[in-house]
């Protein structure tokens, strides 16, 4: 394990919880059986970036429902583990069919379900408001809470590292300024 | 009364309020007269750890609806009073059902309904933003909101004075870290 | 106009908005043309003590909907002017109708539609969060924002001034506790 | 480019973003496909009080759905681009067919895919909880955050600047109070 900023430069997947992760952990069953959840367009954002840059991202969740299904579709994530009960099953043949080492994986959850996992993967982060059990576990705590920008911190940190965020942007930007 | 630790770990059941407890307070009445309120996924976590553990989980309140059901059946608690007026029969019967004494009993409310029960019962607890009469009333003030945390704080507190949170990730977590 | 806790003890009416007074202004419009809005269970059992007690509660909006009609409904109100462009109007008929001085009625508003009825009743107050025009305008301005226990903290202040609040709680709380 | 004040006295135009300007960037895709979102009561009172003195006001969003669209025709918004993916050319269009001078007008986004905009007009500005490049990019940072009042700061400062707000109120609120 090296220095943190030089590790996330190396990361090619990223594994996220929902619950408390994507949200705030704030969830409404429908009487149709579905969970009405909100999540945060900065954090889209930023998952579709890094998809769209060629990194990988895996969802994993205990949670599901059609409107999750929706979301994840919409931000172009293609692999996902849904009402998952074994984590650390689903997380091993993400990482196996990807052919990735855990050095260059980053896994953000914010709970107990989420703690073989974060053990597993080279960089395990979390949301500010975590299970504590989390934080201690995390090699980075964002200062952000869950549903509230944590995702968009992390994300961008690595597309950052990569030299590949807001690349395009130079111009725009106005460099030096 | 003794030693708030010391009486926490004899606990056997706990009774909790939903609107202001389970939720921030936050309540939209549908047009096909359900309510649409926002649970917290930690919350959720610890119920159901809890009832796994052996742990006797009732809800009492004044709140109803075919959504709260669900969610009360998501989280395997089976015993509940909805739309109840008369909380402290319900909290009776509850007690008496389960030959439960009040020493052993935990209630969390938030206002002036909960407070007859939480006089009955040997653990009153509330949320941070209660009622200035349920924080009067109660043993422990969560350092949480309703909604935010209040019930994982209790329901986590219960568990680790019995020695049964997280029990089998003491190895995943690193004892003594 | 006199001492404002004496003068609150001779509240005979309390007149609300909606949008940023029972709720934090957050609106929702449906496919279906009506609103979804949150509101807040604390200021719902206030509102419904304070009618049970004698006080006549009356809502004024320019807001409307089936979803805040049913709420209004849920908690007793059955004085409102919905999707209201006259608020002045409104106020007048409410006043005339009830025979009902202006030194007895309180007007809880948030934003610049609400500054003539304000001015127009005794007692004018706003949530913390409101819009500066109606903070000046206001007798009393509560420490929470709309939505989250404006209506409660200043409902609950006449009820205690009336010696009617938790009237009946005097041996469940303990008095000199 | 001149003083900020004098500036927007001569503002024309706002143009303004959705997800993180008109809302805190909460979103809820629901299972027809369309988003649910929650817009705040008094951006929507500034936004409508604009357009009634004669500011043309433009939306402009990546995001889309039937919910967005009628929040739009509620508050009077007529010039709206949605689902767009490619803010700069609608821009342009709506300055060309409006004559209007990029001095002469705000942009208010968020995020990275607003920037280009930001660049184009003379007045560019966001919420406090903008991604850092807009908060580099802007003139003015409001002290609130996207849904949460942003955009009634940002309109209510235009129309003191020229003179036009709550100008039928001298009298209710007592000038020189």
């Amino acid at each position: 394990m090296g220095n943190f900023k030089e590790d996330i430069a190396l990361v090619e997947a990223i594994v996220l919880d929902v619950d408390g992760v994507m949200t705030d952990g704030g969830i409404t069953p429908t009487p149709e059986g579905d969970f009405i959840r909100r999540y945060n367009a900065k954090d889209g954002y930023a998952i579709a970036y890094a998809l769209r840059e060629g990194l990988k991202v895996c969802v994993i969740s205990g949670g599901r429902g059609a409107m999750l299904e929706n979301r994840l579709k919409m931000l172009g994530v293609t692999r996902y583990y849904l009402n998952c009960m074994d984590k650390i099953a689903a997380i091993e043949e993400f990482l196996a069919d990807n052919h990735l080492g855990r050095e260059n994986v980053i896994y953000m959850g914010d709970d107990i379900p989420d703690l073989e996992c974060m053990q597993r993967v080279g960089i395990p982060v979390c949301p500010a408001d975590a299970a504590m059990e989390c934080i201690e576990a995390s090699r980075y705590v964002s200062e952000f809470n869950g549903g509230h920008g944590a995702v968009r911190d992390i994300v961008e940190q690595v597309l950052r590292a990569k030299g590949l965020w807001a690349k395009n942007l130079k111009g725009v930007l106005g460099v030096g300024k």
